[in-house]
């Protein structure tokens, strides 16, 4: 799979895109990154990406002209209508969740936009943007983070990204976009400053341990993140990158 | 303010502390970046930070001793009682949100636990860990760039952080957490591919320039997050880190 990143620093994601599961996969192939920096379609002599928001305020707003000509030059590369999806990482969009990351990873290629997280120029957004995702109700520099933390979530759902001990993870944890939270975990040693691990999972019976995660899961669930279980907070099924 | 990471990638953030904005915080010492790995705390010759889960399953747990002595040889460091908070980046965590940036950017220092995303011994949680924080409803790797997404956002809160043009913007985005979503933005070109900006941004009048601001983020609020304005999803008040 192939991600196209629109960032003026592609130098941000030098460490996340070399080390861990991301630098495996991107080193055996599984997905390919490359970088396209707007300043490289602007046409002042200052090179300027941005500039101050009609009608007043504090901050810069990210010029469309850059943005649309470093997003064309991605979908050139694929013919007409067969450009990839456009995303822009923003504190405006929808929260990301796991059901985006699994039709990402559907895809032979997205782009990633990353915007000042000030502000993009709205029209840029209506032309060419198919979806705006956010990673929480907060403020950051860019959207390079929330760009890696895409990458990071699609890519190991990728066939071949994850070593064999951890290939069903993704699955056990899918719960956490649907359903509930995962519930408290233990492993050795069986005491740790006076604590024991909890009985019924080292007792070996099937049945009792699958009973307990259960219920723990669902207690957690209630106490953290009710919004998860009543069906309240942003619809699930919003982000839907295969809908019309 | 000094942010103390635990990680087994320190790598991985070689990219984003040395770029844009936090880089610039870390040249002008107005933070610093402390990398502990919890590997350098194991025992055993293969220097294990995780085994597998108590009672079964997919994935590794990672071990409560060697993260329990990173998190000691910090807190060793302020005199007992005096240690910072300790948060751990957690898909089960309340969503990181501009209400926990604002509390983190008044301390003086702050831990933060990358873990494996499939699981950390629930005993470290219980007796280590103040707070736990996600960033959204899916699965990563590690907490790793959860934790670069609370070192941002919590960097460009802190004085003489940002430069002047942009000082104010976390103020205005601050009703993100508790308020609405920001409206669209437009800058210059006046037209884009046969786009005109908004006329009322255009003609001056300030007072007709914020009540058209006003009416936009709140129809945009109400079409993406109904949540923000119904007090829906998560309480703000999720996560306080001042209360007791």
């Amino acid at each position: 799979m192939k991600f196209h990143v629109v960032t003026l620093f592609p130098e941000m994601f030098d460490g996340p895109i070399t080390s861990s599961i991301i630098g495996r996969a991107v080193s055996n192939g599984i997905i390919e990154i490359e970088f396209v920096n707007p300043r490289e379609f602007t046409t002042d002599k200052h090179r300027s990406v941005d500039a101050p928001p009609y009608g007043g305020g504090p901050g810069m707003v990210m010029m469309a002209p850059p943005l649309a000509k470093a997003v064309d030059s991605i979908n050139d590369q694929y013919g007409t209508g067969h450009g990839p999806k456009t995303i822009l990482m923003s504190p405006q969009g929808i929260p990301m969740n796991h059901k985006i990351a699994n039709d990402l990873s559907d895809f032979a290629a997205t782009t990633l936009v990353c915007g000042h997280y000030e502000g993009v120029d709205e029209r840029f957004i209506e032309e060419y943007v198919d979806l705006e995702i956010s990673v929480g109700d907060f403020v950051m520099t860019g959207g390079e983070i929330p760009a890696m933390a895409v990458i990071d979530s699609v890519t190991r759902l990728l066939p071949g990204a994850l070593g064999s001990a951890d290939s069903t993870i993704s699955e056990s944890f899918s719960v956490a976009s649907g359903g509930m939270l995962e519930g408290p975990v233990y492993t050795r040693p069986l005491e740790f400053h006076g604590r024991r691990a909890p009985e019924v999972l080292l007792n070996g019976n099937r049945q009792e341990v699958e009973q307990y995660r259960k219920r723990v899961a669902a207690e957690r669930t209630m106490a953290r993140r009710p919004d998860l279980i009543r069906g309240w907070g942003p619809d699930p099924e919003d982000g839907d990158l295969n809908s019309p």
